[in-house]
């Protein structure tokens, strides 16, 4: 291709990827820019990406053991290889844009502080002295300052943006919890009283301060409450109040500031900034050979339909204003009504237009009839309209029963040959590849179901008859998938299918969503296992002994964590903290699992030695106050709004 | 006045209270109609509405035993008075729209059914059979139905608007949490694994549904997952899976639902819908006349300024349209801009204009200046307008150290001093109508915290020093309103004053809201005394009986309610009812407090008499779920939504 065609095309590309970086315009470094764009590359930094994150899962504390060798190595391969692809993409665009970049900084300085962190703890390993490796809590910073993660980017950005904002909010609400922990200190502080676990009740300010916190989260709700209330009804008012006032209205004037930042900046994400230098107009079948290397898998007509839209006055060429549109319009999913014919109508006309074909057609297709043509279907043809929602429903019972009976095993295999008559007869009326379409989920949802569940049924008989035994796994996922079909039952109504697109429609954003809470969780989780490392230790559930019933940590001993068997909430590896992170998000019984009880190891008893377990709890108050603000007000917030924003726009 | 004006300000005073209300227009009905409408005949309603309901306090169980002679003969004169209340009213308005008007229809039947209930339960009673006030419940039907209660209404109008909406949610995710009940029970039923109490863990699947229902609230995370989550690694993705799907998503679907909904009626609430019958124009004095009749407390400015509104062309009289919108501006409150003297500068001019009094006025108006009449302040005049935030720091700092020393008690006197100054220095600055004016809320928390706290501190020091004994309620007020001060730091930053602006001004709708939660919440209160008096029992605090211990029930032996001094949250009486309804509210342990654990008395043993203990365990659950729904997820979220709202138009 000429070398401005090639151009035009990366900058459509650009724009149609929603990519935004300026590269110098040598057809040498537009070969070069193409190579860098080449999905190969990005995915290659993707695995890159995911080898250093995963590393955490090899690393000490381990769920997995490997040793330091190993994952030091495989840290300095994937560093190299995200240094040359830093080094790949400084060739392409202009030096100064380059340097100026604050992404290209934030990775060589991580890449940089990544090694001497290494090489600081290699030697100091080599001499068996046990350090830190904390910049593994900077892994995410890669995955977040590649260009191919853009989405996870601006959602990070929007935060950003909405941090000012709750700056004031916060700062107004931690003046109000100061506010009533200072009445608490004076109303209750000399009064004597204790808490259900004998520890003196609201003496110290500071510990009054963060009891108030948690009340926020309803964590110790009415617990907090209770001693104040057993001396005196009208101490309950301050609880109240307090509740009211923190919990249920600073909460959601929190949800009310992301949420009103969130539809701000809502709308940078919907509009395409792209830059194009020259103006320029361009002919028809430039046009259209332009579109063809953007989109090689575009049909002619949908270009047509485009070139259509680009050159309103069919004046034979596109405008520079059209032509920007071409990026939009190649963003737009054009829904292809299907006017195609079905293949059986090709090829046995006949027999697939017979009255007796076209009834069936008729009784599959009701759903999307009208009234009239429902009223051509006859008695008969309605029995077995309503036949599939009645084998649902006998199936449901089926399921509920106990599935060791030989019979309901038998019935299995009946309701399996049902559905996949159910799957045959659709494809009979509906045009194959219509009704495996993209955006067909509940096809696609039917199907899949179907098709696993009679794989994985056969595979247990298989196994069954072989060897006369059943294997536990294979029996689950069976279960899990006959469960599943049941949702079926959601399509035949329309208003929950309505609900359920609506969800489905926002999954895509949610993906983008997810990166943000994995990064986020990921630093807190290596930064937790640094901190928390050891303090519990989980036993087998039927082992018995002392060490077990309290965790293995004596400083446990009577409390509610060894209590509530929480053993398994621990630090001890990259999995299990990301459970207890969960729990933390949940915000439900989170003072038990951090604070005095659990993860610190320190326990209201007071024979523990007092210097390094008033670190620990201090450490873990604020990591926790950390981890509450920013996942809880921050991020849970952003996925709320999300949803709400959703279903304002659909209904 | 002629017939016809006091027809046109009947219907002119129905517009601007907002009532719809057909009348009959003879000279009679409408004098009638006037009395019907008079302030003290709301009152007197409103009084004995108050009366009826607080009957609920002196009833068994009661917080203040009354014997059940007093109360029913209290009952009755409430239901007399409401019965002439509705007469009247039927006097007044057409025998047709009074017999299609459901409010009346309803409090006939609720007056009508109380009378034959208390006949029943006094006959009963007098034989010494005991049976159940249940009328006690439809109390609130007189607060709703009552035309004063216009707001309330329309609220739970608005709810029942919102149903059909939710239900289909709703069923939705009831479906939900059944596929996932019946999934726990295939996958860990016949596991025989058993709850860190002991008892079965998922071999049920109603009790599977409940505990789910349960995690939706959080309240048993992670309790719930602990059993499966130490058996297996993979089984916790089961719980995760449930959480963002039901707790996460479902209930941000619940907001959205009730938001969008609550967004469409909050249109009709501002829409005024005024019936006039004939058309007509008045002349300009009539108006007038008119206008002083309706809004009697209005002033002459005011009026001229109406007028100058309704007749826009100053033709001298007023068209319909214009007389219907007097409705409407008579609604508006219109902020006078204050341009009246201050009475000093009439009383002593020369004075008030002198250079170091005008120095005063711009030190004291600064935050309200220019940055031009900033610059006009001299460097001495700056250290006093700094003065007063370094005082409250000052203020501060004393109130966190400990009152009792002697010092500390002057420098009370002192800062009550400072802050009195303040107050006159302002007053002297601004006009004193102006500043005290009808939206200047924080002039009036200054003003009324400043003079309470002046009170009280006297009276204490008058008791201490005429008795030598502190008296411990004065203390605690004297202490609140002293810190309640340190609010006065908001005010000097503008971010946070147009946070706590927005917040006030949702107010009003606030107080409506309040009524609906008081309604809720005393039906509820009603039904659980009924189920649940008298299951668990109060004793004193420092009571060492083993009966307190278990809260006077052997069944909550080892029990984590008794174990977490809960033996208060019971409902014994209206006030404790009403606590433990919060409690329900905030959703944190109430499978504690309701559930098998506590007020059923139905604990984890075994050796309660079956029968009676699933009866009342089982109307736990359907109480408590029925209460999470209406309570949560509708009332809470409508709170949450008025917040979100007020938060989007401020911003
Ligand atoms: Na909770």
């Amino acid at each position: 291709w000429p070398g401005n065609l090639l151009l035009a095309a990366a900058y459509v590309s650009d724009a149609q990827y929603n990519r935004n970086v300026p590269f110098q315009t040598s057809p040498q470094a537009i070969r070069l820019y193409y190579f860098y764009n080449h999905w190969m590359m990005g995915m290659a930094t993707y695995i890159f990406i995911c080898v250093d994150l995963s590393l955490a899962l090899f690393e000490e504390p381990a769920l997995f053991p490997l040793p330091f060798v190993a994952t030091a190595l495989t840290e300095v391969l994937c560093l190299t290889a995200f240094s040359v692809r830093l080094v790949h993409f400084a060739k392409v665009t202009p030096q100064m844009v380059f340097w100026k970049d604050m992404k290209n900084i934030c990775i060589m300085v991580t890449i940089m502080v990544t090694l001497i962190d290494l090489i600081i703890y290699g030697s100091l390993a080599a001499v068996h002295i046990h350090s830190i490796r904390w910049t593994r809590a900077l892994r995410p910073v890669f995955l977040i300052n590649f260009p191919e993660s853009r989405q996870t980017r601006r959602a990070f950005r929007s935060i950003r943006n909405t941090l000012p904002d709750i700056l004031y909010v916060f700062l107004l609400f931690l003046f109000s919890v100061l506010m009533f922990s200072l009445i608490a200190l004076k109303l209750f502080g000399d009064r004597g009283l204790k808490t259900a676990e004998g520890a003196p009740y609201f003496t110290n300010i500071l510990e009054i301060a963060f009891e108030l916190y948690v009340l926020v989260t309803t964590a110790n709700n009415p617990d907090i409450m209770m001693p104040a209330y057993n001396v005196n009804w009208w101490y309950s008012l301050y609880f109240i109040t307090y509740i009211i006032i923190n919990t249920y209205i600073f909460m959601s004037v929190f949800l009310a500031v992301v949420y009103n930042n969130y539809r701000k900046h809502l709308k940078a994400f919907h509009i395409l900034k792209v830059k194009v230098g020259t103006e320029f107009v361009v002919k028809e079948a430039t046009w259209k050979q332009l579109a063809k290397v953007v989109a090689p898998d575009i049909s002619s007509s949908h270009l047509e339909l485009l070139l259509r839209i680009s050159d309103e006055g069919q004046q034979g060429y596109v405008d520079k204003m059209s032509f920007l549109r071409l990026a939009d319009l190649l963003n737009i999913q054009v829904v292809t009504v299907n006017l195609r014919r079905h293949p059986l109508e090709a090829w046995v006309p006949r027999v697939y237009q017979s009255s007796m074909s076209l009834l069936v057609q008729r009784v599959v297709r009701h759903r999307q009839l009208g009234e009239e043509d429902k009223q051509a279907i006859p008695l008969g043809g309605w029995i077995f309209v309503w036949a599939y929602d009645v084998i649902i429903l006998i199936n449901a019972i089926f399921i509920a029963l106990d599935e060791k009976h030989l019979f309901i095993s038998y019935a299995e295999w009946l309701f399996l040959t049902l559905y996949i008559i159910e799957i045959l007869l659709k494809l009979y009326t509906y045009e194959p590849r219509a009704y495996f379409g993209r955006k067909q989920y509940w096809n696609w949802f039917d199907a899949l179901i179907i098709f696993a569940a009679l794989v994985a049924t056969t595979a247990s008989a298989a196994i069954q008859s072989a060897r006369k035994y059943n294997s536990r796994q294979i029996l689950d996922i069976v279960l899990i998938l006959r469960i599943l079909r049941l949702l079926r039952v959601i399509i035949t109504i329309e208003r929950f299918r309505v609900i359920v697109t609506t969800l489905i429609n926002i999954g895509p954003t949610m993906l983008t969503f997810g990166g943000l809470v994995f990064v986020v969780y990921y630093t807190f989780a290596v930064i937790g296992m640094e901190i928390f490392y050891g303090k519990v230790q989980f036993f087998d559930p039927n082992f018995t002994s002392p060490d077990a019933l309290v965790c293995g940590n004596p400083a446990l001993k009577g409390s509610a964590f060894a209590r509530d068997r929480y053993c398994k909430n621990n630090f001890n590896d990259l999995a299990s903290s990301f459970i207890v992170l969960m729990e933390l998000t949940v915000v439900n019984q989170w003072h038990d699992i951090l604070l005095g009880r659990g993860l610190t190891g320190f326990c209201c008893s007071l024979e523990w030695p007092g210097g390094f377990a008033l670190v620990t709890h201090q450490a873990a108050k604020l990591y926790f106050i950390l981890f509450h603000i920013v996942v809880v007000i921050l991020i849970v917030n952003i996925f709320i709004a999300f949803i709400l924003e959703a279903f304002f726009v659909a209904y």
